[in-house]
């Protein structure tokens, strides 16, 4: 039974998921990058990086319950690439490197069609130019009865939720303030949509929620 | 020296303050009273309000510094009174009774005039037509050197926050939704307004936040 799922994805205390102005040099927006500091030290965190060491706790077992039983991912296309609009560099094979940290099928909405893209490790990249419900479908079927995980941005995570289509997220709130920014809950309402809060703990560089939708 | 301070605000995880559709019968809009679980069940909270018993600890810690050292109060209108517009109930005299829980000055923010009210314990609500300055240089005088706690709702401390005249502001955060109402730090760019946060600590009622102007 496939779960639809978003995990790690982190807010400021004022509810921002990335700074403001995004670009090549700062692809989480201005200050978006102190969002991760819980995520950063995890063993988890370090060991799908290929480094060693790394903190254990509740941190890291949130960062844990992330990789676990994922058979496919779902990105929004500012997720992917810096650019917008057309794609103009098509050697632009997003931010990971070679071998990016997803190991399977991974799909990005767009408007702007584009062939496949094979990476090392198991890792493709698919264009879906359709709507939310087609690469969702896709997702399930490369998923084979695995889960799904919604990466983000807060845009996608966004469009998702009103449409009730995400069965449990967990969201980090990190000890920051951005101020201006990409806003994860805008134009949603939860509780309209179905969302109530079941998990609440918090470690000293974050707070954990886990929303899960009541019909599930 | 006065510090101008929020305490024990507390908004939902999608970062409401207050929930839709405010009234006589909910005061705090529709699921707004699930907000104050972590402080009702307080020692602090309960002693206030002439009650024995409650808990101690983070959550305690925090509802009692609310209570210390404050010599003046500032509310915004819609925290006096469910009524809006010009002073049609004279008889109204705020949500908490005779002998309302401030035992200090209490200035409130309202465009219409109207005569000091004097309660019993030492409360009197005094209603101030001018702008926030205003309010708060008669809130400084009257203080003497004691703090000033800034109640609320969201729109009088994001009036305050804007114009970086709180110097603290502690927010709680509790495990709810609340899908729409009044966010807390709607059109307010906390970064840009200098602050910062200096403290982050949880319990399983609510995360607690502080921040701190950057120039105080």
């Amino acid at each position: 039974m496939t779960t639809v799922r978003v995990d790690s994805f982190t807010i400021s205390i004022d509810g921002y998921g990335a700074g403001p102005n995004q670009s090549l040099d700062n692809p989480l927006g201005i200050g978006g990058e102190e969002l991760h500091g819980w995520l950063l030290s995890t063993r988890t965190w370090r060991q799908v990086h290929g480094k060693e060491g790394g903190e254990t706790g509740v941190d890291d077992d949130f960062a844990a319950r992330g990789f676990g039983n994922v058979g496919a991912w779902i990105l929004g296309r500012n997720m992917f690439a810096p650019s917008r609009g057309p794609w103009s560099d098509m050697s632009w094979k997003g931010w990971w490197g070679k071998n990016p940290p997803y190991h399977v099928p991974v799909f990005v909405l767009t408007h702007y069609a584009r062939p496949p893209i094979e990476m090392e490790g198991n890792t493709t990249f698919h264009f879906v130019t359709g709507d939310i419900d087609d690469a969702l479908r896709q997702a399930r079927e490369a998923a084979a009865g695995m889960d799904i995980r919604i990466g983000g941005g807060a845009n996608t995570i966004q469009q998702f939720l009103r449409a009730g289509l995400i069965d449990e997220l967990h969201v980090a709130i990190s000890p920051i303030v951005l101020g201006s920014g990409e806003r994860l809950f805008e134009g949603v309402d939860l509780r309209a949509s179905g969302y109530q809060c079941v998990q609440f703990v918090g470690s000293k560089n974050a707070t954990h929620v886990v929303l899960r939708h009541a019909a599930r």
